[in-house]
């Protein structure tokens, strides 16, 4: 498994593959992988001729007062994972390399940005928007992975590809959960055994909340009343927000129809957590 | 030669192309086109297998007030010059193709912005970046060609190149000029017989400018004052700017060293014409 460290190595190292007629899949990452990583690498592996991970943990895309120091770095044991899976490049440039002196240029996605977690980390989605456009550019795949728990991320990046002519399919896999629920996330290493107990609350209420719109709850201010019912009371946890939204442009519903995201967020302690099911209202 | 008019059509026969080993170039245009834009095309010709003209009045680049309805539209001359020159395809989008419904996502370039042309025309480079990525991504080119006649924009998309990690080489031609020292713009077609004895003041004024640079002036407060006036009393004729920034980061220089950009704007009765040369102090 090949490591590359600029994107001019990066881009040299695809377009190699590319004259030989080799399809590529990418898996961007920040690293510090779980199963949920592991199952995208493992969708590209299975898919493209050529699979490339990248690891970059994006300092454009953390709010001055969130945890872009603090991010769990394990770069050793994820490139074992990724070997072990069967990709065949690590992409893991330093932040100099993506944002050299007198770096200016931003992709940004409006309107899917403004509710969700846009509204509580204001430049998130403009520092994913452009580190994506950017991997795009080095790595030159045909086919991104990306996990549906961070499904407005997901919604971002897929508007991004088709406004900006990127010829790229953004595949967006399922949500890897521990056993008893918890959406994996890098950020669950912060979690101690309180935390941890507590953490299981939050996709217990969109479990919740999900019997209610199975049974024919159609108002989303019902569906989010019934998530912040579940998670009251619960030791260290503080809700960040609860939304129903249009699945493509993250826009709030007040009627349930079509497709929705029911997402949450959640503080529990000071590590922030996010989770998330896609409804599709059953065709009468 | 080829006409495409979807994103998806002109990236197939560029990934045709590609596959077959050939270099493309791309001359982005608005149409309209004229002996500046001649210029660009035959280099483009003779550096690459294939070349791409582009004509796309990019509506993201104009103001509410600006002439995006006026602007002029040649279609079947600009192709005529296009395949005597040499071309292989022209690509013309819709408006509709280029931005479909739901479009959100824009390209910003900061800094580089914020003078000059920025200050009057707040969105232009906004929709000039963002336009460029796109074609960039739906043509696919190695070489792409604009003219120093809109110099800030050459800096723009040089700097957005760069930073989103495209593998494009940026070629910045000469401007051509009228025999009387006006340079070719599309929007010279606005001008009356008055305004056009008028407008030759501009070019007037930059060279006499230089020759002040020449003599050894370094104070740029002294360069733009020689401008403002010879452009004084000029009939028809106001000043939008004249300003001298780095070359490189359109920032406002006080003293002149290294290169220089000295540009400048006027409206002439309603049409805004704009010229500028770029100055190296000689190493002493």
């Amino acid at each position: 498994m090949k490591t590359l460290r600029k994107p001019d190595e990066m881009r040299a190292w695809s377009l190699e593959q590319k004259r030989s007629g080799k399809t590529i899949g990418l898996v961007p990452t920040m690293g510090a992988l779980h199963e949920g990583h592991a199952s995208l690498m493992r969708a590209s592996a299975r898919d493209n001729d050529v699979s490339v991970l990248s690891i970059f943990v994006n300092p454009t895309q953390f709010g001055p007062q969130e945890d872009y120091r603090e991010y769990p770095r394990t770069f050793d044991a994820d490139c074992a994972m990724a070997e072990q899976i069967g990709m065949d490049a690590v992409y893991a440039p330093d932040a100099d390399a993506m944002y050299p002196a007198n770096y200016v240029t931003y992709v940004t996605v409006e309107r899917l940005t403004e509710g969700l977690c846009g509204r509580t980390r204001p430049i998130h989605f403009r520092g994913v928007a452009t580190v994506v456009a950017k991997l795009f550019n080095a790595v030159l795949p045909d086919r991104a992975y990306f996990g549906q728990k961070d499904a407005q991320q997901c919604a971002v990046v897929r508007r991004m590809t088709r406004d900006l002519d990127f010829s790229i399919e953004i595949i967006e896999m399922p949500i890897i959960r521990q056993p008893d629920g918890l959406a994996m996330s890098s950020r669950n290493r912060y979690l101690n055994a309180n935390d941890r107990t507590s953490a299981v609350a939050l996709s217990e209420s969109l479990g919740k909340a999900k019997a209610l719109m199975d049974a024919g709850e159609r108002a989303a201010a019902n569906v989010v009343g019934c998530v912040h019912r579940a998670l009251s009371g619960v030791p260290g946890l503080r809700v960040d927000y609860v939304e129903v939204v249009d699945a493509e442009e993250m826009t709030p519903v007040e009627r349930i129809g079509g497709t929705v995201l029911l997402a949450a967020a959640v503080f529990i302690g000071k590590t922030r957590l996010i989770d998330n099911i896609k409804y599709k209202v059953p065709e009468s």
